[in-house]
């Protein structure tokens, strides 16, 4: 990662790189696959019409056209059927439930591994193209809150099998503080929200300046406000607290029991994994009740690296609404530091655990008969192109981190196999027909970093 | 399939179809890794400079530009700094190695499955958005030839653990038509590749007429350049074919050498996978040695589904020349086909194989504990999101399409486990801890179509 990739923000790794970022994927493919999840694939183009429904102007999207279309062809900025790049995987997985509702089986659990892009500044956990690993439920009309505390339940559990050390999953709910607010009597609850998202950037007091000037709170308002913004609990502690502060309103009430569920089962299936944070104010704006978000200890300033939440209409066809409760792993993001500070690396940049060598040039063939009986039970075998010295056939395995050469000899007594493990030096006769290495040396693996 | 994609050449799966992707990605990646390839991917985007630089003009490729980027800033297609999304992952294979080439091991083996873009008119097998699963091996400065015999294999190899019935891999040589073109006197060669490609097309009086007309050919020298092009054998007979016809020409030599050891390894190793056709001649105008192309029997009309060949300079470096030899499958062609025929089906469109049924709310938590046991022995499993009734639940788990339903039962004897198979009806006792499915029935398979 110390490379300068030739195109800011358009990362490209090593073949090393590469295992540790494959043993991520493959390791959240499998939860996901576990817990039920149906792989999918959007296109990666969306119309700028579909980009921008929700309002997020202020996404920097890379619109596409073909090079040699007319100038009139390449929409401008206000041609809503302009193609563009998706920035998410969410707006893209919302257009396909509605398209094909008829074909899908409600609810309906989905996960997504894919790129995405935006044309915003690189800076450290931000690139131009990234890729981000999805879970979503979504449901036709109605969708059970019991998804909720299973979101929370799979995040702990996927992170849990990554390379990445200690973690905490930060939950919130939107219900939660907008019944806070209304309860105080706060006429616009979504600028309290706005506000108190600033709390670490501007302060206590700049948050209470704010509250007063715009957002049209009393200042005994806004403090209350903070002194919601500071409970933080391991457990359902949190709801004590807040019913301490004496503010009463029906969607408080609910939102308190929703987030103690989410709390309460979560923290007994993976405890120490989760908090109730009630300053978390990023996303309430668009979920609807449950927000996630997950921070690495010790990492703090890399941002989330898996945020999510419940919407109550994820997509709306017609009169038909379909919620959602989903997560969103920022993979790119999370592998950025654990590859910059080597909290993981591969055992090999290769796949191939054995090299075949060559003792003339006409022994390619039987030389790749042996490779045949090792691939055949599941050994990772390259055949030498070239009959080179041995010490040079050997260099090359260890050039390129191949931990075994295997040595086929033909003399008076028949042929003659041998292995060795070059790291050790010690050669030993094998049957390729019977012959693996070690478990450990079948694959490259991936081991916590130096 | 016979769903309207929402965008023309932009095709996406439903989760069933998506089962038989993912297996036919995995089975390629499982094939390469076995070989010793490396996983590699370069980004989305590449300059207009490097993707058109071969000269290759005649693609239809998407520009990209931030959307709210000024005018003048949106390159036009005069512009080389202008991005756009790559249209093969040979481009950016060579850039990679090219900037990368001190951090790589030679020869250097990698493979690539990515989407590509290309902005030409949908049609069956060719799409707008498509992916590819590249091989290639690179060398520095050199690359033995051998390693052209084991892309032969590779690919035999590859497509045969696919669900897409009986292929031919058709392979010829640009050395050999090349040297035969000079051996006539042919004073275009390349003219000649050209007008022999068209044959299909345009029938053998029309690659006569155009070779006298515009390729600089007399008749018999066209004559014997569809006499060669006829020439076809699943074995090294084509050599006495050739030589029969009664030219003679050093690279003609070479070629034939070279195809013969190709031809006569891999129809070794994979009987019946392989011929030599000298009729190919598409890549002959790039490709600067051995040339591969694979069709699936009885689907002829879908053209090549994997297709590559040698360069003697995939990449250059100022002084320092990159080789290549690779492969290219074209999953999204070969799919649509498989597909649309039904050649292949998944068991079931979720990983799912349990559901965990509800006997109340109150037993979410238990039921999730034994979902979580059945997870740990690799289970794919679901926990019922609400209890319904029964029959309900069942109902529920045969749209989606799962297999078996948990039921956890309390009474005075305690609690008792059971599974049902709710194909069969057939109910029995089972252990959380111990149970498992058949093996048939752990994932989703990939079975022959009906």
């Amino acid at each position: 990662m110390a490379r300068q990739a030739s195109l800011s923000g358009f990362t490209e790794l090593l073949p090393a790189e590469r295992v540790v970022e494959l043993h991520v994927l493959d390791s959240l493919r499998r939860t996901f696959e576990l817990h039920g999840f149906s792989s999918l694939e959007t296109r990666a183009v969306e119309t700028v019409g579909s980009l921008l429904q929700k309002g997020e102007i202020d996404k920097e999207v890379y619109a596409v056209s073909r090079l040699q279309a007319d100038e009139d062809e390449r929409g401008g900025r206000t041609d809503p059927q302009q193609l563009a790049l998706h920035f998410d995987l969410t707006v893209p997985f919302a257009r396909y439930v509605v398209e094909n509702a008829g074909y899908l089986a409600f609810p309906f659990r989905r996960y997504q591994i894919q790129k995405c892009w935006r044309g915003e500044r690189p800076q450290e956990g931000r690139a131009r193209e990234f890729t981000q690993a999805d879970i979503d439920v979504v449901g036709d009309g109605e969708l059970p809150f019991v998804y909720d505390v299973e979101m929370a339940l799979i995040a702990a559990e996927a992170l849990e099998a990554l390379p990445i050390g200690d973690f905490v999953i930060r939950i919130n709910n939107r219900k939660l503080a907008e019944g806070f607010y209304r309860g105080l009597g706060v006429t616009d609850p979504a600028a309290v929200l706005r506000a108190v998202d600033k709390l670490e950037k501007i302060g206590e007091d700049g948050v209470v300046a704010e509250l007063v000037e715009t957002g049209g709170a009393t200042e005994e308002q806004a403090r209350a406000a903070l002194r919601l913004a500071a409970i933080r609990t391991p457990d359902t502690g949190f709801v004590e607290q807040v019913r301490a502060l004496g503010v009463e309103h029906p969607l408080l009430e609910q939102g308190l029991t929703e987030l103690a569920e989410v709390i309460g089962l979560a923290s007994r299936r993976a405890p120490g994994r989760v908090v109730a944070d009630l300053s978390i104010a990023r996303g309430l704006d668009y979920y609807t009740g449950t927000v996630y978000e997950t921070v690495l200890v010790g990492h703090e300033s890399l941002g989330s690296i898996c945020s999510g939440g419940r919407y109550d209409a994820l997509a709306v066809k017609g009169d038909r609404r379909f919620p959602g409760v989903g997560l969103s792993v920022g993979v790119t993001r999370l592998l950025a530091r654990v590859l910059a500070q080597k909290l993981a690396t591969a055992t090999r940049p290769v796949p191939t655990a054995v090299l075949v060598s060559l003792a003339d040039e006409d022994g390619w063939a039987a030389a790749d008969d042996v490779a045949t009986l090792l691939r055949a039970r599941g050994v990772p075998t390259e055949v030498a192109a070239t009959a080179a010295k041995f010490g040079k056939q050997i260099k090359y395995a260890d050039r390129r981190g191949i931990p075994f050469v295997w040595f086929t000899t033909t003399d008076g007594d028949g042929v003659r196999h041998e292995v060795k493990d070059i790291r050790s030096g010690e050669q030993v006769p094998a049957d390729p027909a019977t012959w693996a290495p070690p478990a450990d040396d079948l694959l490259p693996r991936v081991v916590p970093g130096t």
